[in-house]
């Protein structure tokens, strides 16, 4: 095993890109939002204004498609100048539960490597969104075995995960966590003096974007796949 | 102390209509949606219908004020065929944000209660609805220093309480729940061996209403103010 793993005892997934594919899903119905709104706005303009909408309502809905969903239907209002049609906004409305309904489909991979790591680490997935719709995708993943424990956050800040690895009497220097965004799933985690490995997923939401400097990215690896933790952490 | 209680080292409260105020402003948005609809049908025929559609999206929503506002926006599509105005709909996704960012109304007693248990006993949050929104509302009651534990669950059927305790470490025979409805607090735990006390609010969901037999409700106590457990448990 590579030396600087050899503490670790618990390994925490990240979920949505990391598991299973999902930032997909919200860029299909960004483009299915910005064609019903097409004569109102270019695509340019209906995605950033989509975007800004989604940020000023997260205070306020957290994460996950029924927030997503309510801002697309305000979004709507606003950008037809309060002229959109009572079917558009019904077809927004299932366009939302399409994507809480949707399969799940996991990432190339997964279900072999979380296997073979479950035989010696205890896995654990801290994902954020809305409660019942991971718990769902969990379940329809069949991926539940795998794990010892489930975690869905609000948010993944420091805070969160301390939060979530004092209640699992878990240290810091023990736990890995495999994520595919910078912002919520390796950063924290550096400055909480836990371990993190970056498995970028093709697309990222504007939102889990995160500059990074030379000095802190010395501080974790970036993997391709997620096959890859088993060499690594054999 | 109540022999009945002598085992007692963790209590689990309900939060919403247990700690604080909350049916009360569902009462009110139904309200304000009956009242917004009133030139399309009756607030009786409005009411019916808003709740079989709660019930018919909880599946996929799930509980809480986003599934509830998602849920108010088809139903005005549906009622008013479809001619609904662009400005109600906005007016409706407000109802929804005042929701989201109510005051909490701390219920008489709680904190006084709470503070006094808190020496003799472990406590815990066991709710359900919109993750993010139980915890600002937990975060706003200022009750946090109480509570050991809080757990947002998706549903209060056996199988989520079972996991919960089993999580936690704590056996049925030594957990007694708190509860404003029967349904979600007091008839599961009866169910798992564990211990409930049903403390009614004036008002409940439809959804949370059970009826309960002779020999069922010899099982539980039903106190008027959370003030009588100080007392119950001493």
């Amino acid at each position: 095993m590579n030396t600087t793993y050899q503490h670790i005892k618990v390994i925490g997934f990240d979920a949505d890109d990391t598991l299973w594919v999902n930032e997909t899903y919200f860029r299909d119905a960004e483009e299915e939002f910005a064609e019903l709104l097409s004569q109102f706005e270019t695509k340019n303009k209906i995605d950033q204004e989509l975007f800004k909408k989604e940020i000023e309502n997260l205070p306020t809905y957290g994460y996950g498609v029924k927030g997503f969903t309510l801002s697309m239907v305000e979004m709507a209002l606003e950008l037809s100048n309060f002229s959109i049609s009572n079917k558009t906004i019904a077809h927004i409305l299932n366009i939302g539960k399409r994507m809480l309904n949707q399969e799940v489909e996991l990432l190339p991979d997964v279900e072999n490597t979380l296997k073979k790591l479950s035989n010696k680490f205890k896995l654990i997935v801290i994902t954020k969104g809305d409660l019942l719709d991971q718990e769902r995708k969990l379940e329809k993943s069949n991926l539940l075995e795998y794990f010892h424990h489930i975690e869905v956050v609000s948010d993944k800040k420091e805070e969160n995960y301390k939060k979530v690895l004092n209640h699992l009497e878990i240290h810091p220097s023990e736990f890995l966590m495999i994520g595919n965004s910078l912002k919520s799933d390796v950063l924290p985690l550096i400055h909480i003096n836990a371990n993190a490995i970056h498995i970028p997923f093709h697309t990222t939401w504007q939102h889990e974007e995160a500059q990074v400097n030379t000095e802190m990215s010395k501080k974790y690896l970036t993997l391709k796949s997620i096959n890859e933790l088993l060499e690594l952490l054999d």
